[in-house]
């Protein structure tokens, strides 16, 4: 059996409620990594018979977790411990950053870096299939969520694709949003691959991190539906903040 | 237009034959990387005019770097520059490393360096819904093609859902097919998490990566059909080997 919620026992004669007891004791094994992120509570029940408390107490202490962000519910599977990083799931559908955010409700700000159009260097035209000389948009942007930056997001999209592309602000516009809403283009399919990479200075310092501290680095192409190479690009991940997850089932 | 395949031309007076010629420069292109990894060169018929050779010229010419492993064709798409990393979709879809490998045709060793019963970590036994008390079955393994190692897992199954696991030889057997294959689990979903981290003393040894080194770190609790937990692991990858990558589609 496993031993009940908390190490402490619940003391009816202090001072404190003792809802507000079984949320300490919760906010205690969060806290120490006991229940660590993703750990699934018994249910309301359960506890309430281990703790030999009512099922009103037990969901008093949960809801104030709840409010306080430290756990979750989730219909029909259970109560869950938040996880303290974002988890987007890039890794497993084509769906961007922004959007990711988006629809977790993450309000996020946008620095544009550098925005314009040049040669790209020739891997890059390479893999963009671009005619020599041709010229590529380049767009690097800094996300930050509470004001601490998340990630760093260097793209190069074709400029004869989308001419025009470099008036658009992209502080407030989301470049997938551009291309598909603006220019009609319809994105088919990406390459992304993931691996880890230490963070070069400017890196660093985009990301507030010591050079040299690992980072997530994810490269992307991008194609169309009908197969032309559209966009390219670089990204860095502040591992601490951001995780890429991915929920996935065998058959 | 884009310039011809070659900074040097094709000198019809060598000694060297003109398809070998083409073939040295087309190393050359991938070797500096002007050619990066998954680059799409052009049609036969397309790099036969550029060159002003004839189309079976240049396909004994890229047969030659099929060969070697540096060009690859894909039925239907193209020849594309082959990248030298392995690239399993393991963010993607719920297989495994040594099911990916084995689908790629990539010869892996597989070597263990700890089996047996233990008492799990505190997190790992909340993720499993461990019974207090409960054991594990804790299995570290390391991965290597061509004498190189690639990945260090560390995996714990719940003792009690495979009693007798002990006993395989997972130097021979894959996880996931004695779990299905010899228990008869079905395995339902996972959720796997990808970040990068600095290589401790342990798996810097393991990977024979400098301590600090960025590697790929992938963290998994995988659930039988039935919602129960079954297996918790963390893997980490060496970047430079072994790239994690996906191929997504927008709709």
């Amino acid at each position: 059996m496993e031993p009940p919620i908390a190490d402490g026992v619940i003391n009816r004669g202090a001072p404190v409620a003792i809802h507000a007891q079984i949320s300490e004791q919760i906010r205690n094994r969060i806290a120490h990594g006991e229940w660590p992120a993703h750990y699934r509570l018994k249910s309301e029940p359960e506890l309430a018979a281990d703790l030999g408390v009512s099922r009103g107490t037990v969901r008093r202490a949960l809801a104030t977790l709840i409010e306080e962000g430290l756990l979750r519910q989730v219909r029909g599977r259970g109560t869950f411990v938040t996880s303290m990083t974002f988890e987007p799931s890039i890794a497993q559908r084509l769906s961007t950053l922004s959007e990711d955010f988006a629809s977790q409700g993450v309000l996020f700000d946008t620095t544009v870096l550098t925005h314009g159009l040049v040669t790209p260097p020739q891997p890059v035209a390479a893999l963009l299939d671009l005619p020599a000389l041709g010229s590529v948009f380049h767009l690097d942007r800094l996300r930050s969520t509470a004001g601490e930056p998340v990630t760093l997001l260097s793209n190069f999209v074709r400029a004869d694709v989308v001419p025009g592309i470099e008036e658009f602000d992209f502080s407030e516009l989301s470049l997938f949003g551009v291309l598909e809403g603006h220019f009609g283009l319809k994105i088919g399919t990406a390459r992304r691959t993931f691996s880890a990479e230490s963070a070069t200075a400017e890196v660093a310092e985009a990301l507030q991190l010591p050079v040299g501290a690992p980072v997530q680095y994810l490269q992307q192409v991008t194609y169309l539906t009908d197969g032309r190479p559209i966009e390219y690009s670089d990204v860095w991940i502040h591992s601490e903040r951001l995780k890429v997850t991915s929920l996935l089932s065998r058959r």
